[in-house]
């Protein structure tokens, strides 16, 4: 699309929280074309992206952000960056640059999972984490979660991917913000309601790039049932590790917010380099 | 971008509800790229979108929808989607599509109109029409607004408009919220916080095509006033129409949510019919 960027040849870097979804779904992407990008974490849970700093990269305080030479990118934008500078047949596959048909419907999914998809899983972490299980509307969150349950069985009702016959950039999307919302609510719950869906997320899950989803998921758990006082429904075995026992004392009992600055944690992400995408799919 | 469209000469359909800013913002970029097509009305005010007709069409529920013969296309897609439909130099500039680094800008503002400033705006609304004004929280309804606005003015640090130099659809995407928020919340309440804003909003409303959203806003207002139970603060005379006696009335006390079908209107939005785009922007 842009065969003259200028830009190309220069590492971009990426300021990113793995137990935040958009995050997680860069971090996949990125892995799956093996993208060489720096890697800056940024601790929400400790109010790292409402600091000053953060806000002059990103004034919406919105986490991830890629900033290449000169350009910021935020949201899902990321995705259409990332696959335009990398013009090759995954790349284009992804957010299918070569057809008219599913580029828009990819967009349109990307559109649906910030409007919607991550409203819904925002406002119900957020609800958990600062109101505990006990002040939170868990049928009102539910009611939502499972709409939003509904349209991905719609969106699946004639195509084995999200935006059509091959997986793109609105699959990765969904099932980093999916596997968080399943803790609470699996959608195995109900195989018949969403059967299409659950088929979908066991072939999302038998992908190697699954692996940095769970490893920000199992983050994101230890955090939400740390501070919203309970343990999640889903199975427990998937994610339970030698890190959560080590971990959890060491969060204090309220987060001492703004209180660290940016960190460059450059190749601290094992994952990234040690998976490959399978070619299955 | 995509020279093969076969879908070009079919007329498309825009499913919309004039009350909702992506459907005025998709109005004005209609108007402003004078592209033929068939309006059908969807009163969400009457739950028209939550009916299974509207649901087979867009499973997520969402408004505006956009059909292009076997296409479906949702969210702020639409906007990528009718412009590089309409390969011409206003379309180009919309969208960006000529220059790598504003074509990102641009889609990383429709992703935060998408995730953040219509969040924002949803749940200000819905709390209002289902709570009433007495109901609301309006201090942390405020609290983000302002951040919102925050936002804004630093997207116009340095330069004339939201993503660059000039007018894109990003400018149009924000317009429509913002004329909502500022019905509550009017940012010319402190002229030196969001300056920028301020001549940037003075100057989006000097164009022709403000007039489509200030006729949806109108609508809104009424509505929004009607169910909260008190008046917005903004200046009134602007909106004052003698819509606004004849039309209130009408609205039951508790609406029958789900009661009509989804009606063609085609034809009946006579502001895109008089309306033209001023040149000089």
């Amino acid at each position: 699309m842009f065969a003259n960027n200028s830009n190309y040849n220069v590492r971009p870097i990426l300021y990113y929280d793995d137990i935040n979804p958009h995050s997680r779904a860069v971090l996949m992407i990125l892995n799956m074309l093996d993208v060489d990008i720096e890697l800056r974490a940024v601790e929400m849970i400790k109010g790292e992206h409402l600091k000053p700093a953060y806000a002059k990269i990103n004034p919406a305080l919105t986490v991830p952000t890629m900033v290449h030479k000169d350009l910021i990118i935020t949201g899902n934008a990321i995705f259409s960056y990332v696959c335009e500078n990398n013009d090759n047949e995954k790349a284009n596959q992804l957010i299918a640059l070569k057809c008219y048909k599913r580029h828009c419907c990819v967009l349109s999914r990307l559109f649906f999972e910030s409007q919607v998809l991550h409203r819904i899983h925002g406002h119900l972490m957020t609800d958990l984490v600062r109101k505990t299980i006990y002040q939170t509307d868990v049928d009102y969150h539910q009611k939502k979660v499972e709409h939003a349950y509904d349209v991905m069985e719609a969106y699946l009702s004639d195509s084995q991917f999200m935006a059509g016959s091959v997986l793109t950039a609105a699959d990765i999307s969904f099932v980093a913000c999916l596997g968080a919302l399943d803790m609470m609510f699996p959608i195995d719950g109900d195989r018949k309601r969403w059967e299409k869906l659950n088929d979908w997320y066991r072939r999302m899950r038998s992908l190697s790039i699954q692996k940095i989803n769970e490893f920000g998921i199992e983050k994101q758990r230890q955090i939400v049932e740390y501070f919203a006082k309970f343990q999640f429904k889903s199975d427990i075995k998937r994610f339970t590790t030698g890190l959560r026992e080590s971990q959890i004392p060491g969060f204090p009992s309220r987060p001492d917010r703004c209180s660290v600055s940016i960190q460059t944690v450059s190749g601290a992400e094992p994952t990234l380099d040690i998976l490959s995408i399978k070619n299955n799919i």
